[in-house]
């Protein structure tokens, strides 16, 4: 039996203890999750007492791939998902309904109303979500695929002198999204950042066609999607030798982002996590070069729950899959920043992305 | 001065007609063709009385960017824009502020209400899209050079022996996307469908490991993105000699789709487009056969009104950019579509897609 029966059975739990009589899954992400369905339309009417009265719904063009994907579920076809599992309800005699109010929008939910009648709509949003928090084997290998894909790709663009004086932004990009791709990746994770020199400054950094140059910093944040599931690496090169005060904040951000992996425990507090990194930094006198989070859950989403920042809330559990990653910005000359993939263990952390973070001169 | 003025003034008219003070965009496509912002993270609360009193926001991660991109407009920085712009909304003494309820998530307008008590939030959805529909000469030109990205890159294709027995459905598809973005596309505007021989029956085939082979249909549907405009296109091929059913559905679609063409004109109700296409398909008795709509808008999103279709709705007008895509789906043998971008004009439609439509034989 697949990993979506067990998912369906913690969500069961949930909805017992909101006393709903089911959850009109509409999230697409969150069906995946929940059923393996990987397509562009679907709903899912997730009832309180079992599997056996819960319902899945997808249009025509995914009738054959749904049978496959999703056996061991009632299906129904048609297209307008969302109304069609809000009738099954009613017809079903539920009264309290959740549905998730963080993603159906106003006009949506009034045409739920206008469909089930005698339904109670109730908000429930983020019941999905919370079960994503903690990644069960599937996920983690799925994310390690994804890591895997990356680390090598990276390696390939190493090893084959793909950073170079001369060569620009977006062909380094490029190649790299596509040597993800030799490596099994279905695509990219998000938009890869490749910045060089002060570009390396801007956390968030497009690729254009600036060139790279002798002495830069190169800065590559970049992912790779695999089985639904995205990985997140970011590493900072030398191109020659490196000048001391690029030695100097390679170093600090590398003992920021040691400090912030050896934070990631169970029952640590995000802030906790962000302030062991921020630390480090705030110390040598740079704090206001550190413009961002620490970091965020990744799993179906690039950027998901938890959020490891100041502003963050709640704490670490075991099988939660987060990044670490500080940086430091300095504008006008350059900015390194060191980013992991990482899944929280009871004991060390698990480290999905395996490129070392020493530096490295190219 | 640029585009966007002139589409803020054609919106400000559509807001004065529904007796709103303002309207609340949240959409980001929206935004972006309001302002011209291409960022992430964004609200714009547009004033029926003019652009001094409109105000955009964004937040911090692109204040240097949204100063080059909206220079004409009052822009705050802030994190939570929605609520910022509600706030603002608030503040300017409006009662009546419009929001985007086909977007705006149940528990984002909750918040909204939360935020700006003494305002009524009356649901206002697709104003922006509504304008969209028409495009203007800005638009027109970006549409066409995506769809001269996705013409060169399948010309470069073919030339260069891409489509030859052996290789995969998905060496296919990446090289056909890795050629768009040599022709300046900054991205594919969708999965590229590339189905070969009995694949090519199947409407939105996935690419697969599946080698072409002598005999194959090839069907290629794949689009081009360039200033965030999308181009979509379709060609199917065959590989060698054409069987006697090949050419017949090749001729009937391509009849069909010169039919669909040639009912492209302001004032047409959708439905009669699509039967034009339809019938001929139909008198054919391959009526069951052709089992989607004939088209759709394309712009900003892939997918946007109008849609021509016998469940469409609605009329043409000079300015609307749609595509024409009837196909003949043999299950089990293969399937010919083919698909143009076009727009709609006082005289012939313009055409962007300029690959030919005769049958090639590769």
């Amino acid at each position: 039996m697949g990993p979506h029966h067990g998912r369906r059975a913690a969500l069961r739990s949930s909805l017992q203890a909101a006393e709903l009589d089911a959850l009109l899954v509409t999230d697409l992400l969150n069906v995946r999750y929940l059923t393996g369905f990987t397509g562009s339309n679907a709903a899912l009417l997730i009832a309180a007492d079992g599997d056996d009265t819960s319902v899945f719904c997808t249009d025509g063009r995914y009738d054959t791939q749904s049978g496959h994907q999703v056996p061991d579920l009632k299906r129904v076809i048609d297209r307008q998902c969302d109304l069609t599992m809000a009738a099954a309800a009613a017809d079903a005699g539920y009264t309290r309904l959740g549905f998730e109010s963080h993603r159906v929008t106003v006009d949506r939910h009034a045409a739920l109303a206008a469909t089930a009648p005698t339904v109670e709509l109730v908000r429930a949003p983020g019941m999905a979500e919370s079960l994503r928090l903690v990644k069960d084997d599937a996920e983690v290998e799925a994310l390690r695929m994804a890591c895997a894909a990356a680390d090598r790709a990276l390696a390939d663009l190493i090893a084959h002198g793909g950073l170079r004086p001369g060569r620009t932004e977006r062909e380094v990009a490029r190649e790299l999204e596509d040597r993800m791709l030799d490596h099994g990746a279905a695509g990219r994770s998000f938009e890869s950042i490749v910045a060089t020199g002060a570009n390396s400054a801007v956390p968030h950094h497009r690729p254009t066609d600036a060139e790279l140059c002798s002495g830069d910093f190169v800065k590559l944040d970049f992912g790779a999607l695999v089985d639904g599931y995205h990985s997140d690496m970011t590493r900072t090169f030398v191109l020659g030798e490196p000048a001391d005060w690029q030695r100097e904040i390679y170093q600090l951000v590398a003992a920021a982002q040691a400090a912030g992996r050896a934070a990631l425990k169970p029952g640590a507090d995000v802030r906790d996590v962000d302030a062991a990194a921020r630390d480090v930094i705030q110390q040598a006198g740079h704090g206001d070069d550190f413009v961002h989070g620490l970091g965020h859950g990744v799993g179906l989403e690039i950027h998901e729950a938890p959020t490891l920042s100041r502003l963050g809330d709640g704490k670490l559990a075991a099988g939660m899959a987060v990044t670490v990653e500080p940086g430091v910005y300095l504008a006008g000359r350059g900015g390194v920043r060191i980013e992991d993939t990482l899944v929280v263990r009871d004991t060390a952390p698990e480290l999905l992305t395996l490129t070392t973070k020493d530096l490295v001169v190219v």
